[in-house]
């Protein structure tokens, strides 16, 4: 057991206020094809969560299909098109959701070799894929080169001379991106204009080093130097941030424009924005007006153009958290409900459900909030103050600090928590021989598994 | 991505002096075994860790049996005996552990199903099993009862109930303890001693709601109820917040005795005092004096039994981290090393290598710090202020925030991170689908696989 996990206290929010509201569903906050039937059971896509949990077990992820492709079409829209909006597989990422966001016209983030063979896997077609990593080994850029991926993000004058030598081998040409610290951090609503450089991401604007990557690249062998990346933050709400590192890009560029000669500078068209669109993980929360955004983001891009005299470069995205956040959420089974009182005769309700920070590390990782319901049944009686725990031999095992819930949730309910497509499963793991639960997809009222549930004979098998 | 970790600005602890400093090994933060060869190699057990690298790859854990087995012996020494120790699995488990383990005579600690499935499966004697857990489903308790455990902790009312049930289905008494929070909690050398009763596990001794529970399994069908369990901290270093704690508990103990029938009160004679045996991360560190605290520990208890009137229990310990995590490394290779300048002309030399936050949650999750070394060779240089960072698309993907490391470390080197044996396995993932490594053993000079390296095939398996 680590040292515990001190949790900020955490401001209060606007929290449930009767039982009522907790019986009732936020929209925003849940898949989109989520309902409670008048028998209160809540059903996904017209699938009870409790034949999902009869049928699967639980703990289990639900991933609403229709949901996820939605979100793929309307950043696409909103973008100008599906080429436009790369998904970050690193938020979750398996064949299926390859082969959806394929089928939806988006392109496609990598991040590590594995998940570039992820994606081929899938038959991703390697034309729509950029690559990103601090630290792409030569393996990976071979593979990345072999298999014909559309950009690789530059991160380090290292890599420069390392993807030129395997590009050289491989006997083709590389469009590439350069990574570029802005110095510009968002965090929610608030931006800091000088700041998040000291990273291991990118090359600083200010200092010129990113300047200095970029002709690098242009000198180099086999490397197509095709334009500039920078990822600004996460739960991002306005445009404001972006755009602010966007001009920033753009000052850049025109001076690039300057120096390079013609053919060269022809072929510099891509302004990469990165991803941190944010989403609505508790009631209060509004997830960002996606056209909105776009549209302002686009017109100020143009405008920004125009005024350091650069043509109008393509805009591309990177939203992962944005498309798959909100198209799943967690069932699990609520297992020891105990009041704990201590020696001030403060009582707390303690919720124990069968999973916990092996499932979702976000809580103790970043302090993060979750939505939480009751899917069998609508509950009664007074709010009591409780915190939602996972199974762990570990005290900062904790899912949702603090909430108010109804006092009749009892041994057996079916728990539900929202909005947890998003790094959740992608950061699982076996803590405490803790088995990794089912990725479950529901759609029209079928449902099919998508990822199955690990076995102790999985683990089992890894020793020889 | 998720919102950068912000780091705690870390107190500077003792750095690296010199050069030649960073080339010695502190050898009480390394396995028993590991040793620089004349040609700068670094080996454990007589085996170089440029062998472990060529043959295994990297990134790999590298663990010392021999180091493992003699922590063993040593805390069975200082505590009267192997039955006295149970091994806390959940630091890390896998069959073989479980061996050896079993080999040196401990006792051994469970806190879910699957644990208790990896200890059957390397059989384990069950008799020498104690079982933890805030949430033990049924399934867990009647697979427990059922193979004969020597011991079930007790951790909510409504688990009593289960159990009793469990137990009269099966046909047979169970010997459980309950866990109660004394109200000491120890982090390090500090210890609060009245706080930590708002937490999942337990019962509070202050509110009177421990003796409740010890009296309620006195009553129930098919427990026998044999003792108190408490858990103080982590990461503790020397015996005064136990001695608190133990006196605590025999207070409560004395009052028990005083109400129960003569052939309950002789069952009662075990007093289970936790783990949190604290170990050196960082060479200004030492950890836990064995001996010294047990003797300690036993001659408080023996005094404090006598002063409260009842029988001297026998003191059962959990150290999990104090048994595994020296005796691990983990080694990487060094991918891209780059110096990130800043607006502010500040310059941090990023060190990346080829693992990162999958295999190492514990800088982010705990703030924990870590000792690095190189493994292949003597570096020359100055030091320079570097971050140690992983490979993940995550800029908190942070191993060792600031640390002096000799300017000539290069790609390619063998960087090798210290007292990685607890809680990094354990609590691994597959962030950006990176593989879990190895667990490579060494003894005598010869390296053998524990656990296999995972592949992008057992990933792709789980998709149906």
């Amino acid at each position: 057991m680590d040292p515990l996990v001190h949790l900020p206290s955490v401001p209060l929010r606007q929290r449930t206020q009767s039982t009522e509201e907790f019986n009732a569903i936020p929209a925003h906050v849940y898949p989109c094809n989520t309902a409670r039937r008048a028998d209160g059971v809540m059903s996904v896509a017209g699938v009870p969560l409790t034949d999902i949990a009869e049928r699967y077990g639980t703990p289990a992820f639900i991933l609403d299909e229709d949901d996820f492709r939605s979100r793929c079409r309307r950043l696409a829209k909103a973008f100008g098109g599906g080429q436009r909006v790369h998904y970050a597989s690193k938020a979750f990422i398996s064949k299926t959701v390859c082969r959806w966001v394929a089928e939806e016209g988006l392109a496609l983030d990598v991040a590590s070799q594995g998940e570039l063979q992820v994606a081929l896997a899938a038959d991703f077609p390697p034309e729509r894929i950029t690559v990103h990593g601090n630290n792409k080994s030569r393996d990976f850029l071979t593979l990345a080169v072999e298999s014909g991926v559309e950009l690789i993000v530059i991160d380090s004058l290292q890599e420069i001379s390392l993807l030129s030598d395997v590009a050289t081998s491989v006997g083709c040409e590389q469009d590439v991106l350069v990574r570029v610290t802005p110095g510009v951090h968002v965090d929610t609503h608030e931006f800091i204009a000088t700041s998040h450089e000291d990273q291991k991401f990118g090359f600083s604007l200010a200092s010129g080093a990113a300047y200095r990557a970029a002709m690098a690249c242009v000198d180099a062998k086999n490397l197509s130097f095709r334009g500039l990346h920078c990822h600004v933050g996460s739960q991002v709400f306005d445009a404001a941030g972006f755009v602010l590192a966007a001009e920033r890009l753009l000052k850049m560029w025109a001076g690039l424009l300057q120096e390079l000669p013609r053919e060269e500078g022809e072929r510099l068209n891509i302004l990469d924005l990165g991803g941190g669109y944010g989403i609505a993980y508790m009631p209060d929360q509004q997830a960002l007006d996606v056209e909105h955004v776009a549209a302002n983001l686009l017109e100020k891009v143009a405008e920004a153009s125009y005024k350091v005299g650069v043509p109008r470069p393509v805009v591309n995205v990177e939203p992962g958290r944005a498309i798959a956040g909100p198209s799943m959420v967690t069932v699990y089974r609520v297992g020891t409900v105990k009041d704990v009182e201590t020696s001030d005769r403060t009582v707390r309700r303690y919720i124990s459900v069968d999973g916990g920070m092996s499932d979702n590390i976000r809580p103790a990782l970043y302090q993060a909030e979750y939505d939480v319901r009751i899917a069998n049944r609508e509950v009664e009686g007074d709010l009591v103050h409780c915190r939602i725990v996972g199974s762990h031999c570990e005290s900062g095992d904790i899912l949702v600090n603090d909430l108010p819930v109804p006092n009749d949730v009892r041994p057996g309910d079916l728990l539900v928590i929202a909005a947890t497509g998003a790094y959740c499963y992608s950061m699982s793991s076996r803590y405490n021989m803790m088995m990794r639960p089912p990725v479950v997809t529901v759609k029209d009222g079928e449902s099919a598994v998508m990822i199955r549930r690990e076995t102790i004979e999985d683990v089992l098998s890894l020793e020889t």
